[in-house]
């Protein structure tokens, strides 16, 4: 296995710095290739410009046509280019981050901005009357596998079915659907730890026993499974999921999941 | 009115910044005080890390605590002082930016991460057996208005209730509810124009026009009827929503809309 680790968090002792030290430890322990992205470390720029495109940039930018251009030209930026070949190179990707403000952050959110860039990312694949693109569940990085290690500050309740910030799955659903599988990862259940506010250190081995397991299993474990887009669940080109596809009751972003 | 305009985009010559050029020129033209965070422009730092919080950082920085701390004390740094006076100089924020990856820029969501520190946007209030501290309705932002104004690349129909990326009221309620209503903002339905890929200039009228009626209207617009987190609608300290106050098959995001 070859996995790159994506982590975002600006404290090396922090609990994502030991979680993402222990997934080093253990996948290569286990004899496998790791290559780690650590964002903080390399000063990740979080913010796309003109600057990304080189040459390839318009007088008047426009994000994604200059973006393709530029990756089609070789113009993006090395530290752009790196993270794309870093992402072919990998099986298994990794990310590792804190939920701030409900999502990733904003310097992972920076990284996911520039390196899927159109061509490499979106803007993949023909239109017809059949097929609207390769994504969700085609593109450049079908046949690898994404996982989620988020560590959340609340309790457990808070995100529960019926918790006021809203299910975890649904929170997760525009990175882990929008954004993983779109490109063709297949995304793995995610592994969350949630109250680490309040952790004390007592609580590591347990979590890091728990972390260890899910790092040994990568290869068996089951992807979520969202449904992909030009397979016959979906309207072309509006996308509409067709009707009676789902179980009884099922709306919202659980449309897109299968079973 | 005093508006503040949070705006998110590389290139002045977009529909994101004729869209922000037309909102300052319109609220002024009808005698309101406008104010532009233009982040581009500003070469906004995205990313949080020890050196927003001076003194404050901990050697082994927390980023919460650390946070709060400089709050306190007035170490943060002046680029963030000078958002959080804003904020509470503004009775009413725009936010303009394109919809990148099912949310917001990076730079955008660093803004919010840097700008929305411990003991300013959260940390607030007491907990107690019917309080879970000010947030969710209450908090330092609370008697302001928020509004969104979304650029989105796809058509419509792919954000619509069965669209494959999600309904798009569930891919931004983690913005609208968990980052603007969180503080105790009310936040106004979004103002969000699709399919802007492939936009003419023949489109452009007709928006300008739905826009600036939405502008004069800020102050007679109803808001999201999110739930406040401390009038009985949850259990405290579990935050889940009591049994029986959401309308038949209401689930997820949804069932922390009264109504």
């Amino acid at each position: 296995m070859k996995t790159l680790i994506v982590y975002a968090h600006p404290e090396p002792e922090s609990l994502n710095g030991s979680l993402k030290d222990l997934a080093v430890s253990t996948l290569r322990g286990a004899g496998h290739e790791v290559r780690v992205s650590d964002l903080y470390a390399m000063d990740w720029k979080a913010a796309v410009d003109a600057a990304d495109f080189g040459p390839a940039a318009s007088g008047r930018l426009k994000v994604a046509r200059d973006s393709g251009r530029a990756f089609e030209t070789g113009s993006l930026t090395p530290d752009v280019v790196a993270e794309q070949e870093k992402l072919l190179w990998a099986d298994t990707v990794v990310f590792q981050f804190p939920l701030w403000w409900y999502s990733m952050p904003a310097i992972l959110k920076g990284w996911v901005e520039r390196v899927f860039s159109y061509r490499f990312a979106y803007g993949v694949g023909e239109h017809d009357g059949t097929r609207y693109g390769e994504r969700f569940g085609e593109g450049t990085l079908a046949g690898r596998r994404a996982l989620l290690s988020v560590t959340v500050g609340g309790p457990e309740s808070h995100y529960a079915a019926r918790g006021i910030n809203g299910p975890i799955d649904d929170l997760l659903f525009p990175i882990q659907h929008g954004i993983l599988f779109y490109p063709g990862l297949e995304v793995l259940p995610p592994f969350v730890l949630y109250g680490t506010d309040r952790l004390t250190d007592e609580e590591y081995p347990d979590i890091a026993k728990a972390w260890r397991q899910r790092l040994l299993t990568l290869e068996s474990t089951e992807p979520i499974a969202f449904r992909r887009q030009n397979f016959g669940d979906y309207e072309i080109p509006s996308l509409a999921l067709k009707e009676g596809l789902e179980p009884a009751g099922r709306t919202g972003f659980g449309l897109h999941v299968r079973g």
